[in-house]
C-alpha cells in the first residue's frame, strides 16, 4: 500500500476525468498543432481559471500503446504492470473476462500436411476477409464449447485475428503469461505445441492442445483457413481496484470495447451508452451522474483522425467536444479533469512519447498561467510536466479525498 | 533489462550529440549567462524549432564531476553507477583501460625514516614541478616493468600526481574498489600498508606491497620524492555498453583523454581527431559519418574557461561553435542534440549543480517556445527539467529506435 493509499478519505465530491484518446499533437499547418488550429472558446475560457501542465504516458521517450496509456492516467505505473495481449485483444472485441479466464489471440493460418504433420505456409491463411473469420469461429463455436469442463468462448476479430477464451472453474497462476506462442513466426516450419515446465500447468496445457487439435480437425478440409495459430496466453493481471486504493465508486463512459475492458480491469463498472457519439455519452454521464462519484468519460475519434492523419477531422472532433463542455460543467463536477492518454500526432499516424495536455478544474488551483488547452499554452502551466500516474493523486487532493499526511 | 532495452529497434538514422562541457552558467555581466551574452545566429534559429529543457546532471543540488556528467547524458543513472578515482585519473592521462587492470592515483611524498619505518612529513612532495614528476616516472618505469608476471604502467599527471595501473593477466573482483588507501592522510603518520580480508586479493596485495617496495627503494635518495602513496584502487566498472542497450553503434569525437576514455567505457568507438581544435573535431565527424550511427561530439573549452572564470572566452567559445554549427546540419542528421554535461559558472569557477541547456532538433518536435538556446529560454521549452539520463531514450524515440510499449 502507497502513501496516497493511506491517506484517502472518503468523501462525495464527484470527479470527471475527460480523455480525448490520442489528443496530443505536433504542428500539422502554419506550425500549429490541431489543438491550436481548433476554435474552442469554452475550453479555453476553462483553460484560463484551470491548473494545466503535460503528463508523461509511461517514461521519457516510451510511446504507450492503449493499455499502458490507460493505466497511467488510472493512477497505475504502466511500467510495472503487464497486460497480457491475450487480455487487451479479448477487452478490444468486448469479451468481460473473469479471474478464472485465459484470454488468448488466435490467427487462423495455412498449413500444409507432410507425413500428416501440419507445415506453416502461411501464418494468416491470406489475409481472409472477416466476414469469412465470422463463418469460421460461428463453426468452431458451435462445435467446441467445451473442453474438459473448461468453457471455451470464440469472438473474431478482423481478418485472420480470432480470440479464444478459455473459462477455467479455478482462479489461474499467472504463470499462464509465460506460455508459448505457438506461431513459428516462419514458414515450413511446424506449429509449436503447447508446453510449460510447471505442474500448475498440466491442465491447462492439456485442454489448449486439445483445442487446437479439434479446432485443426473442423477445419481441415477449408481452403485457406485450415489451422489456428495462438499467442500471447493470458490472465487478467491481479490489480488492485480504484475502489480498493482510492476509496472511490468509479464508471466508465465509452463507446469502444477495449476502453470499457480496460476501465474494468480496474474496477470501474461500465455504464451503457445507447449510440457512439459524444452526446450519447453526455447523455448516458448525466443520467449516471447520482450514481457515481468519479466518471471516466472516454472520446475515442481524437486517435483515430490521428491515426489516419487527418488533422481536419481531429480538430472538428476537438471543436464538437468543445461544445458539450458546457453540459458537462452544467452537472457541477467538483473536480473536472480534461487530458488524453498519450499523443497521436497527425504527421506520425501513430501513438507517440510527446507529453499529453492536461487541464484540472477545481476551486482549489492557482489558475491564470494558460490562455487556451493546448501543446504550448499547458508548458506554462501549474501543474509542470509529471509522470501520468501521478495525476489521480493529485484528482483526489482536489476532491479533498486525500488527509494531511503526517502531523 | 529495462524498459527502454527491451524495446529498441534496429534503425538507421543518425543522432548528432554535441556536449559543450560545462556550458550552463549564472549571470556575469548585466544580468546576463554567456550564452545569453554570445551571439549566436545560428543556434537560435535552430532553438527555435527544436525541442528545448534542462537537464540534472546527477540529481538537485548534486555537482556532479566529468565521470558522473557523462554517465548521465550517456543514458546511465550516474547516481547508481561508480567510476573508481583510480580508473578516471587513468583515463584522464590517456591510458586506455583492459578489463584486467587495476588502476590507481599515485602521490610522490616524502618520508622521514624513524628506526627504518617511513613516517610522512609531506603529502606531495612539495608539489613538485611536473618535469621533476616526468623523470621520476621515467626512472620507475625503467626499472619496474613487471611484478610477478603482472606488468606495471606508470604515467605522470601535473605536478606530484601519477597514474600507475596494474596489468593482469584475469580478470579482477570489483573488491579491488574497497582495497585501502595507503595515504594516511595526516604528516608524522606511516604510510597505511594495503591488506584485504578477502582472499581473491591476496595477489593483488603482493604485487602492489611490492610495487610500493621497489619504488621507496629507487626513491630513497631523492631529496623531495622519497615515496608514494597510493588511493583510489579500482577496476572498469562492468557497464552494459550503448551498443547492448541501445543497439546504436556509437562513436567518440574529443580531444581530451578523459572523455574519450569515458566514451570507450560505454562501449563508444574513439574516432582519432587531427588536431585540438573544433575545426578539426568537425572534420573527423565529417570522416566517419558513414561509419557510425550515433555520434558524441565533445568540446573542451567552455568548461575550461568557465574554470578559469573567464567569461570572455567562454563567450567566443560558444560563439565559435555558432560557425561550426551550420556545418553540422550540413551532415542531415535526423537528430540533433546539443547539450552540456553540467553548469561550470564563471562566478564559481567549478562544476555546479545547475540544470544544462537541452535542445532536440528532430522532424518531430513541437518547437516555437523558445527563441534561443540560453539558460532562460529553454525553461520555456517542451522538455521541462529532466534528469539528464532520461535524454537518451528521448534521443532514441526521436530517432524511431524504440518500438511501442504494450498495445
Amino acid at each position: 500500500m502507497g502513501l496516497v493509499e493511506k491517506l484517502i478519505k472518503k468523501g462525495d465530491a464527484k470527479i470527471v476525468k475527460v480523455v480525448l484518446d490520442g489528443v496530443g499533437d505536433l504542428p500539422v499547418k502554419d506550425g500549429k498543432t490541431p489543438l491550436e488550429l481548433a476554435y474552442t472558446p469554452n475550453l479555453d475560457q476553462l483553460a484560463k481559471k484551470s491548473a494545466t501542465g503535460l503528463h508523461i504516458p509511461v517514461d521519457y521517450g516510451i510511446t504507450p500503446g492503449s493499455g499502458p496509456g490507460h493505466l497511467g492516467i488510472f493512477g497505475y505505473d504502466p511500467s510495472q504492470v503487464t497486460i497480457g495481449r491475450g487480455v487487451l485483444e479479448a477487452l478490444g472485441v468486448g469479451i468481460e473476462l473473469k479471474d478464472t479466464d485465459i484470454a488468448v489471440r488466435g490467427n487462423f493460418a495455412t498449413v500444409e500436411y507432410q507425413n500428416q504433420n501440419p507445415i506453416v505456409i502461411d501464418r494468416r491463411a491470406g489475409r481472409i476477409p472477416t466476414e469469412e473469420n465470422q463463418r469460421l469461429i460461428a463453426k468452431l463455436s458451435e462445435k467446441i464449447k467445451n473442453i474438459d469442463g473448461v468453457e471455451v468462448i470464440l469472438k473474431s476479430g478482423m481478418e485472420h485475428r480470432f480470440v479464444v477464451v478459455f473459462r477455467f472453474q479455478e482462479k489461474l497462476s499467472d504463470l499462464v503469461n509465460k506460455l508459448n506462442d505457438t506461431d513459428p513466426q516462419v514458414l515450413g516450419k511446424p506449429p509449436i505445441p503447447v508446453s510449460s515446465p510447471y505442474p500448475e500447468l498440466k491442465k491447462v496445457v492439456e485442454v489448449v492442445s486439445k483445442f487446437i487439435d479439434q479446432a485443426s480437425e473442423i477445419l481441415k478440409d477449408e481452403p485457406k483457413a485450415n489451422y489456428v495459430l495462438l499467442r500471447g496466453f493470458s490472465v487478467k493481471p491481479d490489480l488492485p481496484t480504484l475502489q480498493q486504493r482510492f476509496g472511490i465508486n468509479p464508471c466508465c463512459i465509452a463507446t469502444y470495447p477495449m476502453y470499457k475492458g480496460l476501465a474494468s480491469l480496474v474496477g470501474m463498472k461500465v455504464v451503457p451508452v445507447k449510440g457512439t457519439d459524444l452526446k450519447d455519452e453526455i447523455q448516458a454521464l448525466k443520467e449516471v451522474w447520482e450514481t457515481y462519484d468519479y466518471f471516466f468519460v472516454h472520446i475515442k475519434k481524437t486517435d483515430s483522425y490521428g491515426e489516419d492523419g487527418n488533422a481536419e477531422a481531429k480538430i472538428k472532433t476537438i471543436e464538437s467536444f468543445d461544445q458539450y463542455l458546457l453540459e458537462i460543467l452544467d452537472l457541477n463536477p467538483q473536480v473536472l479533469c480534461i487530458t488524453g492518454d498519450h499523443s497521436t500526432p497527425c504527421i506520425m499516424k501513430a501513438h507517440s512519447w510527446h507529453p499529453v495536455p492536461t487541464l484540472v478544474w477545481s476551486p482549489y488551483v492557482l489558475g491564470n498561467t494558460s490562455e487556451r488547452f493546448t501543446e504550448r499554452e499547458c508548458l506554462k502551466g501549474e501543474l509542470g510536466i509529471f509522470y501520468a500516474y501521478k495525476l489521480m493523486p493529485l484528482l483526489l487532493a482536489h476532491a479533498g479525498r486525500l488527509k494531511k499526511f503526517g502531523a
